[in-house]
Order: C-alpha cells, then structure tokens, then sequence
C-alpha cells in the first residue's frame, strides 16, 4: 500500500505540479492526477488513436480554445451541435458575455438576451448566422452527409474555430443530433423556404465505425455524456474496445443514464477494453478539462 | 404566508393522496405536488398541446407502462434512440433483467450480458434486431426521414409498445440523434451491406416547428435532458413560447447545460411564456414520474 | 435472473401497491422499493432494534409526523439540533411557511424573516424560545448531559412534538452538536448572563455505545448523513454491527464524506455486518421518506 | 456587459494564471476564479478577521498541508472530530494509504483495514490513540471545554499537525460534535472505565460568539457544510454579518439543508452582510481547495 502523500502548496506553482500532487491524495484528487497521466499516455502511444467526444456548453463558457488544443491530437471528434453552433457564432464575429444568473429572465428577452446560466448571448446572432447561410447556401445545399456539412462551413468561415480546424486538419468531426442547435434550424429555414437539401442522418455511422474498425488502438476522451459519448461508444461495441478512457461528467452512475455510467460498465458492452486504463470523474469540466490539458501539455 | 403542513401519513393510503399532501411542504416534496398540479391542469386544458421528452434509460428501468399511459396525452413525442431501441426489444419478445450494479464487467462480456447500471440485457438481443429489419427491408428502405421510419417500424412490430402506440395513434414521434442508437446500428449495417437508404436530418425539424406553431397553447414534460429537452426547447423558440412545463433531471443549472437548466431560463429565450407555469425538479424520473403520473390519473 | 416488470400505474393507486412495483424496475425506483421492504422487516424483527439518525431541514419541511411515526418503532434517536430546534419552535406555536427560494433575501432580512430555502421562518420565534428558556431555567440548569436537558424540555413543553415523544416514551434522544442550534444559542445566552450550566460532552457516547452493546440485532435508518449517521456509525463500531440499514442522502460516495459513503462501506469497518441487508438511496428526503413511510405502514 | 475570454493553455502554466484566466469564463471555472479573488481580499484586508470551517475527510484525502497553510490566516477554526481524530493519528506516526474503493469490504474488514472511499486505513491506529490518551491523560482530564482539551493535546503530540499548530499560534479551534469522533471514543473509553473528566458543552459558543462580536470584519471560508458551517454561520447571526464568504460544497441548495444552503441565504439570516462578497462552488474541495490556496498564495 502507498501512502497518501499531503499535498504541499508552494509559490508560483505549475498546474502541471499541483496536478502530479494531487495524484498522491484521494478521492476526485487523485483521479485528476490519474487522468493527467492516463491523457499523457494516450497521446504519447503512437498506436493510439483518440475520440474526442463534446457535451455541454464548453464553447459559450471559454473552453474553446482547450478544445482547438485537443483536436491537435484527436482522430475523430463529436460533438453537440450547439457547441459548434456557438463556436461559428464566434467566429462570425460575436461573443458570449459574462452575465449574472439571478438575473431577470422577462427582462433579459425583452433586451433580446439569451442566458446560459451566468453567461449571455445576444438575439441578434441568429442573423449573421442566417446571413452566412444565405451567402454560402450554393455550396452547402450540396452537402449530402453531416460531416460534409461542418466541413464545408468549417472552410467557409473565415475566422479559426472548431470547425474551421477539424476542415484544415481534416478531423472527421460527426454531430449525429445536428438538427438540435442553431445551425440545424438555418438548414431548417432554407428547407422551410422550399430550398432542397438531403443530408442523410446515417453516414456518420458508417465512417465513424470504419475509422473505430481502422484504429489499431483507441483512447476515448469524454467531456460531458450525452450523444457524443454515446455514438463514440456505440463506435466501440461494433468495432474493438478502447484502451484509454477519461470522462468528465456532473452526472452519477446511479441514475442509470448513458451519461453517468461509469466507464468500467462498457467493459460488459465489449465498449472498453477488460486491461484498459480509464477514469470518470464527476465534475464539473469547466475546471476538470483546464487542469487536465494544462498539466497534459507540460509533458509532451 | 401559507404555514407548512407537515404530512401525515395514514393507512391505505394513495399516491395522489401522498402527492397533495407534499404540496403543503418544502423542497423537492413541494416541488413534485405543484408538478402533479400542472400535469392535471396541462391535460385538462383543452387548448393545450403537450410534447413530451424522454431521455435516460427508463425503458430498461421499467417506465415504459408509464411513457405508454403519458402518450394518451401527447401531442407530439421526442426520445433518445436507445429508449425507443429498448421498446423495440422488449416488443421482439425480450426482456431486461434485474441485475446487480457490482457485478463483474469481465464476467459479464464474457456471458455476452451488457450491464445498465443494475439492469442486465443479453447481447443476443441485436440478432434479432438484425431479424426484424432483414425480414422488413423492403418497406423499411422506403423511409426518407426519421418519423416515418419510426412509424414504419411501429407499424410493423407485432407487440404492443412506444413505437406501436405513435403509429397507431398517429402521434408525430421524433429522434434527431437516432443514429446514435441500436436501431441507427440495424440500419448502418444494412448500408454497410451495400443497401440503399437515404434518412434526411432535417426533415423532423419542419414538422415539429410547424406543429409548435400550430398549437394555441403548448405544455412540456422533460424526463431527462438531453437531445429531447433541447429539441423540444428549439420548436418553441421558433414558434410561440410554451406555457406550462415539468422538468425532471438530476442535472444541475450550475454546470451550465442545458440538461440541467431550470426551466425559468427559457423564459430569456422566448422558449417559456413569461406567465407560464413551470417546475423544475432535480430527481431521479424513475421515482418521480410514477408519482406524476399515479398522482395525476387520479384527477383526470 | 429476474426480468424487470414495467409499473403500471391504475387508478386510485396506493402507495404500498407503487413502492411494490418499483421492487421489480431498476436504478433508484427499485432501491426505493427494496428499502421499504428492510423496513418492514426491521420493524417486524423483535430482536432488531432501531437506531434514527436524523439530518437535513426535515421539519422546517413538513416531515414532523413522519418522524413521529417512526419514533414508535424507534430504540435510539440521533438528531442534529436544527430539527430539535424547529421542533420546538412549533410545539411553541409558531409555523414554518411556505415562501420562495427566489425571494430578495436583503427584503426578507428587513421583514425579519429567516429562509431555509423555500420555507420562511419569523425570526420572533426566538423571542419565544427566550421566554421558555427563561422560564423553565430552574429545571433545564439542573441537567448535566444532553439526553437529559432534551427530555426535560420534551417535558416541559406543552403540546405534542418529537422532543415530547422522546421523554415520553423514553426513546433515548443524542444529539452531540447540541451548542450548534437555536437550543444552543438558549444555552449560552443564560451561561453569557451568568447563569450556571455544565453539560457534558461526551456522556451521550456512554449511553449510545451501551445500548449498542445492549442489542441483540440492531438495524440504521439514516436521513441526510452528517453527525447522527456518523455517531450511530461508530457505536456500532465500538459494540458489534448492524444488521439492517437504510440511508436517504443526496451526497455521493465519491466525494469521501461519511454522509455520501454507501453503508456497505461500513462493512470494512465492522459498522454494518457482512450478511446484513442495505440500501443507499442517493435522493432527496422529503420524497423518499414519505414513501417509505407509507408504504411500510400498510404491511405492518 | 464583459466578454468571455476563451482559456488559452501555455506550457509551464502557474495555479494562479489559470485560475486567473477562469474568472473570464463561465459556469464553476468563474466562481473559482472570483472565489481565489475574495480570498485574497479577504487575507489582504487588515481588519478582516477568518472564520474557517472544515468538514469532509479532507485530512485523510490529503489536504493537511493545505489547511496548514490556511491556518496562518485563520483567527477561528471550526472542525469536524474526524479531520482532527485523522490529524492526530498522522501526527502519530500512521499514514493513510492509497487504496480502492471497489475493493471488497469483507475482505478488508478481516485484515483491519479501514476503508474511506478510495483512502485505507489500519485499524491498529486505535491503539496508539489509546497509549497517547493513556499516556497523557493526567494533563487531558482537567481541560473542561472542547478547545482547552483540543489545544492540550496539540500541545503534547511531537509532530507537527493541525492541532499543535492551533495550540502553537492560539488558534481558537473549537468542534462541537467531538463526541463524534475517534478523539471523543478515547475520552469514552476512560470514561467507561471510571475516569472523571468534564468536558462543558456549550463553551465554544461563548467563545465563537465573543470573538464574532470583537471583529470589525469577518470573512468566512467553508470546506463542506456541516456543523463547521453552521456552526460558524450562527455566531454571525448572534453578532454581525459576515462580509466575505466562500464555501466549497457538493450539497444543491435545492435539498434545503445547510450544508448546501448558498451564501446568499445567509443576508436573510443576518448571518451574511447585504454588501458583501461572496461565493457558493458546488464542487469537490480536493480540487478546489489545492486551487485556491496555490493561487492566491501566489498574492500575498
């Protein structure tokens, strides 16, 4: 048995040491410090391919640019259509704004504000996101599968983002629920407008198995559940199980839900590999995922 | 200033009995009876449309008598795929099984079990899944979008079930992220075999947008977060906000999603009506919505 | 393996009839149900004797009756002061209302009214407790241990309340944290007049770990954690484990508090006894102890 | 209205520039942010005196060190018996070790391991508490209240620990639940064997109280609720309001009790000043507290 080792705090400390010292301790502690070492492995294993999976409202609470760090090296990325809907909104040229949520939410929609807890975003992003899909609707109407889609909005955005580095880099990035966020309603208004489009929602599948089938070896990193963990997941079980596993996720095993199973119970689904190395977290990735990268970062 | 009532429990006595009485207390108690009150006056108001959420594995947990009972209500019905993936299972004549949360991953691959938390699901389940949509291919691959394929299989499972129920009563059953289930995977294989299939993403959205701006007066009941709360959410900030609202989630507005916001939020958006009437329980749906829905019956 | 049974809810349902189906589902709905069942075989064992631990705001609630329900079948009874304390204020005649969570808690404190969430409490409560401190001192001052100034206020006061009950039936009340309550603060501001009082800490911990000892068979009821599961916890350590045990907590195990740990933690311990029956049910009081309740009290 | 400002990670990055970086964010990431910010308000303002609560095992989690370091800015100390029984045992020599929290209770329980979480401990560490209380217990029967005997055995154990530091520096360390602890089962045990010793329960109250009147300014800072909270949060009620606060907990106030309870709720009370600063993290202190201890010591 190793002994717990009290962590010691000492002036202008690096994440990366406090991180290495909390490994020594307890409870969420150490499975912080064991993730760090887990996600500096998995990116050190040049076997290792990883699929990134995105929940949550990461990008309108400033994890964007963690999230342009990780696709450095991330193979496959899924994500919540909202996330890549607020990170073209930014990259259109708006921003989210720290709000204060107590505020008076009559009040915040007569201003035309939209709050996400404590941040705002104002109304009016709808129309530079319509006026993007007006201007770009040629190119995209012929877009047959959603990968297709986010790429071609990825190369017709002009400013970094999300969706413009998976486009460069050429990350398949899939969004099966794409239909639920803001760019799903622009498809829709264009639609509604007797504009034709068909975007087959099973293409996804079929690439993103192929690639899990490809991979000799796979690492899973989850921020938040919902479909992008699942379809990751759903990935695994038609494919070879994953070898590494990180999930960060506010939500509790016993509940029952996809979100907050543990990653130890994909091991029966044949998801996870029975000699893998995983942690699940239960907290908040609006701080999980900042320590995981910055300590990661320091040692590759 | 109404005093509290402290419950007095008798013999014999009924849920709704139980439920009003927790109207009279604090905390999540109060919080369920006012929900029991909204649901009755959601269903008895004649003016007013319900949609219906479904998220997290309540199919597997055993609430699918219940989500059967709720849709002789609902106007218009959003899940996960994986419930309507478990109700599909359950209708080819399997079952869940009652199972242990500390069973053994390994042991149970190895018996081909999968594990939900303390639910098991024999592995030779998707055979038949396989059986089904070999068997009905043909009427299947006619499908050009996610409710009539829901619908159509509906149509053709022999036992009584959810997708039994939303043909046959012709209530518009919609699944943004169906890809992300196993009946994506029964249709992933049939186009991985060289089978032609084309479900366009988007077509859902028309249809509940329209139908969200058809009804005078719309009602909402989230079990769970996820694609479904956020679907539904989006109808309603393209149309007309909704008026009444039952939230049941074990999310947290902190963590900023939008699984976890309360439903107070929406009124910033224009998804909630700034008179409507709404509650926001954070619980576990596999308790609260028995109680809901028992309490409610009793009233209507 | 047992399949699980999907409830069906009918009409004018009871409360034992719901808690039964919940047995045969899965995640909380069937912890719920089997806890009801160790409660109705802990009440029905005549070895088995009851200790109740008692946290969280659950009379400000509404819960009162309910703990005087369980107080019948009670051997030892643990409780913060908070309860103790409101418990009192009622017998004094004074109410908890029902308020607002969203309430201007600057307005509140101008109108002298104290929150506990969504219950309001007048803080001329205090005025009362004064008067019946002052009035009774001759006989509190002569207690010199905590059970025993708790019994004799339960004597002292007039109408019907758990403190009453206690002395009454002589149901052992412990309630180590004693100074941090409205009891408390009643306490020091007679010892800051001058007035002389000495209480000793620790005689609770005789009495507690000797009946402990005392008990054949002995079975844990925990609502909310903190110090009443913790003080019950360790009289078992010290004397021998228990063999029943049930625990309402919202905390989680993963955070590593004694009030989130699962029970079968205490088994390593020698808290809980290796062939014992337990359930932790991670969810809110004010539903599940109703429920419990209720359902428990049909079968006895 | 202020933009988020998205995190950028860079190598060799210090605690304080990320959390520094995090207060232009939103969700937990900025209250962490804004909570590192108040602490170094609160340390840097010569009037304000630091009321510090301590619950959860953060001893055993690994966090002594950190509470050392707080300790030199604490006026007040308010602990749990458990971080202090757990203080002791490591100033006696024991360790807490690294374990599993799946490991098997039985089986842990038949080799004397104690098991909290994921942190073991040997159970032989009651022995040498005994021979200490043995060895020393001409010194400790004469204390009669709660600090007295906490600063007594501060005093008589060599190594350094959080009790010898609170005597060292005449820390007020005050613990009103002592009886529920492993230091409370050794004064017990001589009880049980017919020693004498009075330990009064009510004098901390004195004392909190007189110190919460004779600070100008009061900040507190709360690890976990618990009795430490409320326990300090009553003697603002009985003196002035507090006019820095921030609490790290996991407990929702929407379960209504204490520990849970926001900040805010406290203006209500009189226990939290109308303009003062505060924060409420719903997240797990071993990571939270390590980040705000490394970051604002990097201040002052």
């Amino acid at each position: 048995m190793q002994p717990v080792k009290p962590v010691k705090i000492k002036k202008d400390m690096k994440v990366s040491e406090l991180v290495d010292a909390l490994k020594e301790t307890g409870f969420n502690a150490r499975k912080l410090g064991e993730a760090s070492e887990i996600l500096v492995e998995m990116i050190k294993d040049k076997e290792c391919k990883i699929f990134l999976g995105l929940a949550g409202a990461m990008v309108p609470a400033g994890m964007k640019s963690i999230i342009l760090d990780l696709l450095d090296y991330t193979y496959i990325f899924v994500s919540t259509g909202a996330n890549l809907t607020h990170d073209l909104i930014e990259a259109l040229g708006h921003k989210h704004y720290k709000g204060d949520e107590k505020a008076n939410d009559e009040e915040l929609h007569k201003q035309g504000i939209d709050r996400i807890y404590d941040i705002f975003m104002k109304q009016d992003v709808y129309k530079d996101l319509e006026k993007f899909f007006e201007k770009h609707w040629q190119q995209l109407e012929k877009c047959t599968n959603i990968k297709e889609l986010l790429w071609k909005i990825g190369k017709l955005v002009d400013n970094d983002c999300i969706l413009k580095k998976c486009f460069e880099k050429k990350i398949p990035i899939f969004c099966p629920a794409i239909a639920d966020s803001g760019i799903g309603l622009m498809i829709w208004s264009k639609k509604a407008a007797g504009k034709k489009i068909i975007i087959d929602a099973f293409e996804d599948m079929k690439e993103i198995i192929d690639f899990a089938w490809q991979a000799k070896k796979k690492g899973v990193i989850y921020i938040g559940g919902g479909v992008p963990k699942n379809f990751i997941q759903q990935s695994m079980q038609f494919s070879t199980p994953a070898s590494y596993g990180i999930q960060i996720s506010t939500d509790k095993e016993e509940y029952g839900g996809s979100s907050g199973a543990k990653l130890k119970e994909g091991i029966s689904w044949g998801k996870m590999s029975e000699k893998g190395k995983f942690i699940s977290i239960i907290s908040d990735a609006t701080i999980i995922l900042p320590l995981l990268v910055a300590s990661a970062f320091d040692k590759i």
